[in-house]
């Protein structure tokens, strides 16, 4: 036989939950062999999660995971699977004291075969890899009914030489990758090109399987696909989304047959659906059922509460408008109408009375007094998340926290900030988008939308906009004094955002900054010195002097281990 | 010539200030030269600072570096100091785009002199440097008036093989080693029977230079020293506190002449010293002159306005009292004496008028009303920071915070946690040594104590305890609601902390932890899930979806960089 029909399972794990992920795959294998699949395949460490960061270096954590892929095996063939080869990434477990591997192993037959190890450590941007695996130095195929295929882990691909460049010399039929591949703008069509190229090298179509959803600070988008030895896309999964896709390769065909491919999504619709996943997976895996937040009526707070709805729907968002005396009408009527738009919970708490008990004992002025309006409101915010259980969530977007234009322990409180790498002109971007995608019934690509059937009677709110355009095209203000404008303090969002891309992503210095022709000289000195000392701010708490040999007290965490408890 | 004098120049850097650093070498440089020093050795990365994390990747520092260095070099000659030999580390400009390296460079002449790579990058605990370096693959000597030095960088000397393995084969006459090595409990010890046996392998003296003074969260002691090839420690500078010490080094002789030893410090005084210079470096290089701090009578906050005093001052630190209507009488007057024993400034601030107005919008009971009372104080706590512009402290132990026992935005506001990583056992023991300390005269060691001549008359409290005995002997409580103790809520204190140092410290699983005789199974699964609760409540905020290819957003952010911008 020549021909092997896989099947590309783009799941969900969850860090830590060794069990819940061992059960996904079960159910996903169950789901491939009863399409007649032969292979499926899961994406990198499915059954640790990813990324598990300083849980690796647990050695009670490596053993529990030894075990649990030797009970799926065992599961798998108890319940009628054996003959499936299920492709899965793991730990592996070292036999001495040497950091572990990261693993890929083939469960068949109830055990659990001999693996391939990931040549290349990512060890920039969110990857830090080197610090907890050993370098595999071995490349690996396995022959499945005359089919051969050849393995790689993500990174893999993305370096020349390792595995590929031996695959290229032996003459495989498939190249299978399993990836955890967080999302970033515009990657996808970075992700195909990488695997025409490679499949070219190899000769062989490339079958790339990534997980979906979100972990901590990581969104994974999923968007598994396969492209033919001559670069022809053969199938593309849906993004955001949990899916299984199937395809068959032809060891002995020249060209091999298309399969399903999803649709190309809306660069905004893109990034709007990803932070909404972010959300909801961090909801989902931290036990939280709802969220609640302050609504000032501005843009940021009202995009924020549209994607909570959409992530849990709006009845499990509370909107709390906490007006202080500089609060204009306006704004109150907007937070108002948003609210009333997502279905959402909305109370009004005024903060003056507080703010009256404060300035008879503290008499603040200026900047103080300011703060203390956003930090009275962080209390109020931090009642409702502790005595109803909700997720507090922080509204500041990526330029203002840039350049420290929010207040600590006020705005910026909160369990998580969905729009923290958004900046602030791609947040107005994102509302228009969001408001475009209910009334032409766009929806957010695969991921269900919670809170909406855009096709359901009477949901278009009577304006027709979901969030009040007011909210999007009012000059954004802190309401902190009167008349206080954002543009007081800061240059306007739309050179603003231009520069803070060349200085932080870019990573540009003051003379090439000052080589831009539209960047003036006291513009560039004014965001470079907002930033640094912003920079600075952001990681004062929890600073503090480390006196013993092994941290805590370190800003490196293990990651979320409500699952793991060895 | 076979005789060689160095200089030992044990300085506190700052990262990114690279005038400022290179000023200070020149400083050091003419005073070892008028001291007919030849050689004179600065710690690791002494241009840059150490660690300069994810600014080693920004292209304009590094440039910025290079520039330093030769400026450098030209300066020491232009002052009549082209003869000296001035061992410095920065970081390596690369020929490529690959990743830069981790340097010791010699300025002679007017030149700086082709350098050393360092070999080994630690990228565990608190080190990442296999992120931002490439490694060296050299090992390099030099000649000097007929002696010959071996170079190694820091880690270089803790791993096997690498340059100290090649120079066991290269006869040299002395290992001159520059390190960047942050204090830990009882690492004095390791360094030195570390040192001894590379001094055997290399059959030569080692000299052994380290940095001194806080950066962010790590505190570097100094503690620099000189062993010979027979392990006979030969000399040793004080720590904690800049020095320039010197050891002649003759190559023709089989034993070397022993310089200056300083006195071993109490294991007590250490950590107490370490936090207090670790406080004062953070104040000194973010530019604070003062703090400000809860005092609640508790042993805690005691602890921290004590080491802040000591840091700055007792008149640059303001205290405040926030009673509530669970205060005892005994607490608030335990606040009052420290604050008179320590000179500090000392206000009231009852927080019930707030808690009033909170409540009556409200409503709130249980842990919600709990953490209200320390979220109001927080607030006053950050009005008084803002509107003097002190540091606001925050007082939470090690024990507490890894057990989640603490209020965030509430007694966890701070911009530094002096006593973090200090369990809850070893604040009381360090407040008793800091009490024995002033009646002994004992002083921190060789840090100038700012606080108190303990030698000036009338300087000891009438009672004889600077920390009142009264806050060190009581049952520690939160006192947020009526007659709260910790234990109600945490094991005591003398087994939670071993049961904490096994699994956090030691990285221990369940079943090695329910193997320790005096530890019980209830007592095991509590701090288990305190602590893995408390581990992601830690890390919540900033948490939020990344949505761009290059970070902000992201938790590795840029050390302090005031002082380069380029």
């Amino acid at each position: 036989m020549t021909k092997l029909r896989f099947a590309l399972a783009q799941i969900d794990t969850c860090v830590g939950a060794l069990k819940g992920n061992a059960d996904k795959v079960l159910e996903y294998a169950s789901r491939a062999a009863s399409n007649n699949a032969q292979v499926v395949v899961f994406p990198e460490m499915t059954l640790t999660g990813y990324p598990i960061e300083d849980l690796a270096l647990r050695r009670t954590f490596r053993q529990a995971a030894w075990d649990t892929a030797n009970d799926l095996a065992q599961r798998l063939a108890d319940d009628g699977l054996g003959s499936l080869y299920v492709v899965v990434g793991t730990v592996g477990t070292e036999h001495s004291t040497q950091k572990p591997y990261n693993r890929l192993v083939v469960l068949h037959d109830g055990v659990v075969w001999a693996g391939y190890d990931k040549h290349f450590l990512p060890n920039y941007g969110v990857f830090d890899e080197f610090r907890i695996f050993a370098s595999g130095d071995r490349s690996v195929t396995m022959d499945i009914d005359g089919v051969r295929l050849g393995f790689a882990i993500c990174e893999d691909i993305w370096q020349e030489g390792g595995p590929v460049a031996d695959f290229a010399e032996r003459n495989i039929d498939v190249l299978v990758t399993i990836n955890g591949s967080p999302y970033e703008e515009g990657k996808t069509d970075t992700r195909l090109q990488l695997c025409r190229r490679r499949a070219a090298e190899v000769g062989a179509p490339v079958i790339y399987v990534n997980q979906v959803g979100g972990q901590d600070d990581l969104v994974f988008d999923g968007g598994t696909f396969v492209v033919d030895a001559d670069g022809t896309l053969l199938e593309r999964s849906p993004m955001f989304v949990e899916d299984l896709s199937y395809i068959d390769i032809d060891s002995a065909a020249a060209t091999q047959k298309p399969a399903d491919i999803a649709p190309e999504m809306d660069p905004d619709g893109e990034v709007y659906t990803a932070c909404v996943l972010g959300l909801k997976d961090y909801m989902v895996k931290n036990g939280f059922n709802g969220v609640c937040l302050g609504l000032s009526g501005g843009i940021d707070s009202a995009l924020v509460a549209t994607m909570a709805a959409d992530a849990v729907g709006g009845e499990h968002v509370q909107g709390i408008s906490m007006p202080s005396m500089y609060s204009s009408e306006g704004s109150k009527d907007d937070a108002a109408q948003l609210a009333e738009n997502l279905g959402a919970s909305y109370d009004v708490q005024p903060i003056k009375p507080e703010f009256d008990a404060f300035q008879k004992q503290l008499d603040l002025e200026g900047v103080a007094a300011e703060n203390l309006q956003a930090r009275i409101r962080g209390v109020i915010v931090m009642a409702y998340s502790n005595s109803k259980g909700l997720l507090a969530l922080a509204t500041g977007n990526k330029s203002e926290l840039a350049c420290g234009y929010s207040t600590i322990y006020g705005d910026a409180v909160g369990g998580y900030a969905p729009i923290k790498d958004v900046f602030k002109t791609k947040v107005w971007q994102l509302s228009r988008w969001r408001n475009k995608a209910l009334k032409e019934g766009l929806g957010l690509g695969a991921l269900p939308v919670v809170g909406y059937d855009p096709n359901a009677e009477g949901v278009v709110p009577a304006s027709g906009e979901l969030i009040p355009n007011n909210s999007i095209v009012k000059a954004p203000s802190a309401e902190l004094r009167p008349e206080q404008k954002d543009s007081d303090s800061l240059p306007e969002y739309y050179i603003l955002d231009k520069v803070l891309t060349a200085y932080i992503e870019h990573s540009e210095g003051r003379a090439d900054l000052l080589a831009h022709a539209d960047f003036d000289e006291q513009t560039v000195d004014t965001v470079m010195r907002l930033v640094d000392r912003a920079e600075w701010k952001r990681r004062q708490y929890p600073l503090g002097p480390k006196v013993s040999a092994l941290a805590f007290g370190r800003d490196r965490r293990l990651p979320v281990t409500d699952a793991f408890r060895e």
